[in-house]
């Protein structure tokens, strides 16, 4: 039995595994004291990147599967050849926009979804970038690099052009970092 | 066969399905024409509320089964019997916080996780609201609701203690609304 806080767990099981997630059920004991089941996925944590090139940011326009087009800052899966969340970052930021190098700076994690998964989206700020040729993947061969004033980008990060929940947080982080 | 951009699917199989999520495997053709596997998962679309109070927005602190203990916006899952996101909006705020009535505006919706879930987090914004007793769920029971200032929510938005990714954006968003 492992204690979590006022939650207590009694039994772990897969219900699925794929190349990409897993999804467990696990026994437990609800801060209320009663017994109840936890559904939950395992999938890798992420990244996201604010690039700053002459006073835009770097936006990504791409069709994703699930949701349709969409504006995200550059970033994806930490994969476990990257060792940790900074080179992942940099890695994502070169496969998808060409720019590399540069002054790196962290900007904190978040949960994307608390109650569905542990995963966390690692955000970083990064400038002084140098320019490159991008190396899309197979499943990202229609993306776009959009160069957005971040004026502009706070205005998308409110209205819904950028529709990825990291992304939109990190621009507003950034922008009031700048203000302040 | 559907076609979804880029994107062609040719065959839809569920791998496990609880009463919180469904995750499948879909056949596809990628952007770049080869074929693949897209794993994705079913969770109920959620609401998150910034509700202002004298000044300051009502954070709720809780220890969650997956990522321990964080601030986040009052919310959670849009359920059935909802109908729409602005009645689980305001389901959700009175459950975890007494605040009922007022005047809420809408402030669009992001994905949590585009790649893994079409799921959307509806976002609201509600002032003018009424104290009341909360009712919280049994996995909640450990929840308390802090009044933060608005200053020092944009804080924590970037800092780290609102861990939540919708949250910190919403809190941003509506700071740098009232700021503009």
């Amino acid at each position: 039995m492992e204690t979590r806080g006022p939650w207590r767990r009694h039994h772990r099981q897969p219900l699925c595994t794929t190349a990409r997630l897993v999804a467990y059920q696990d026994q437990v004991t609800q801060p209320d004291g009663r017994a109840g089941r936890y559904d939950w996925v395992r999938v890798p944590d992420q990244v996201r990147v604010a690039a700053l090139v002459e006073g835009c940011l770097l936006i990504v326009e791409q069709h994703h599967y699930l949701t349709g087009t969409m504006w995200q800052l550059p970033g994806g899966d930490v994969d476990p050849k990257d060792g940790d969340s900074h080179a992942a970052a940099r890695r994502e930021l070169a496969e998808e926009t060409g720019y590399r190098d540069g002054r790196w700076t962290p900007r904190g994690a978040l949960h994307p979804l608390p109650g569905l998964t542990p995963a966390r989206v690692h955000l970083w700020s990064a400038d002084g970038l140098a320019p490159g040729e991008p190396a899309p993947e197979p499943g990202e061969t229609d993306l776009a690099v959009r160069h957005v004033p971040l004026a502009e980008a706070v205005r998308a990060a409110s209205d819904g052009r950028i529709g990825c929940a990291s992304s939109a947080a990190l621009v507003l982080a950034v922008a009031t970092a700048h203000a302040g």
